[in-house]
């Protein structure tokens, strides 16, 4: 936040809404972009570490959908056990919801949006689907947490599309 | 379309290839990309919508998958309900396909391509989507229209496709 | 590769960290976002196709999940047949990395990478989830040839996510 430079290109814009600003929103020298940067990367590493929780039920209760899974003796390919799928539905809400997150939200750096709000949005949005993972798949707790988690996300979501989309409304 | 610092740069890039019009793709300075943002952008509401959708349902005929989504009394878990699981499959399909869209029409923008072209395309290929989830999930129709609303995009997204292999070919 | 104008770049961005060179990251004349460009653009055809092989995989075993996709005579709708549904799940495991990837790796060409390495990532990584998608969905083969490549492009996305993280921390 403190490099002049950046500073200097946001005074530029607020004068003349320089096409120089414009540019420049998809670099480093833009905090709103590494912020979202950073944030991205914790979900995208959260989303990957479901693969491997889903692994790990499976080992646990011994279930796998494929013959060529079977790692232990005796046993045949099973579906639907309760452990597991609870994991996958967990997984399976985090890529309906965290991926269109991912590029609504980069089109929202792209119209350069206030830094605040931005990188507000950016880390309650992040904040918000950890906690859903862990009151849905990592430890049960009763509702309304994950409802709550959930809904917070996507109505950022919903605000960034809203944002854009009346930035760009003339191009329809 | 009618600024003319743009059309300046489309000059630019016909007479020498300017290293200029590449930085400025992604900017709100480039038409190509503001329609990808706001179609982009409503194809993420829609997607969002099959989330609300699918509570719907889930409540409409008392169906849920938790234990602690049992909001009424007397019901159990369940499963395999038509009228969600319709909704589901849908939700699915747009993932399947909406998503890989997003990137591959992003780096299709990178490309440069013909304003004309890729606008259409844009926009083809997002009422294809809003059409394929009315036919599928709102009020199901007889084929082929779900199968055309379905080919369109994914036809769209093997064009940008190629379009993009051809142009980086030599950096394979 | 042999473009000067890029060296130039790069040469700037060691001496002095230069504003330029971080502009041009996102544009064809940077070889390591045309490298990315490539091999996204062969991954989301790969994905594409896998809906084609569950469409084919129904069609030839006639298992298809609405009444309107009754294409035969004298068939019920079906689920849970094993030939479909091991296309499905190998189509799924497709979105839980290969989309998370897209972004992780366009976002770690952001951060400037070394290029040799970066497109030397964005190559294995590919290529692991073309071998994942041949000994999973098209001709099952013993493990542990499916968990080597899963494992190849997972570690490469956590790599990324590092690095990325690494350069971005002082924005959380």
């Amino acid at each position: 936040m403190s490099n002049p430079m950046h500073n200097i290109n946001i005074n530029n814009n607020n004068n003349n809404g320089s096409q120089l600003a414009n540019m420049e929103l998809l670099t480093l020298d833009n905090p709103v972009f590494c912020c979202y940067l950073f944030w991205a990367t914790v979900l995208v590493a959260k989303m990957l570490l479901m693969s491997l929780l889903t692994a790990l039920q499976r080992f646990r209760y011994k279930v796998f959908p494929n013959e060529e899974d079977l790692f232990f003796k005796n046993i045949e390919v099973q579906f639907d056990d309760p452990h597991v799928e609870r994991v996958r539905r967990a997984h399976r809400n985090d890529m309906e919801n965290i991926l269109p997150y991912f590029i609504m939200a980069l089109i929202y750096v792209c119209t350069n949006p206030n830094p605040l709000v931005a990188c507000n949005l950016f880390r309650v949005a992040a904040i918000a689907r950890i906690v859903h993972t862990l009151v849905y798949a990592v430890y049960p707790v009763p509702q309304p947490s994950r409802i709550l988690a959930f809904a917070t996300m996507m109505l950022i979501t919903f605000y960034m599309a809203a944002v854009v989309a009346l930035r760009t409304l003339r191009f329809i």
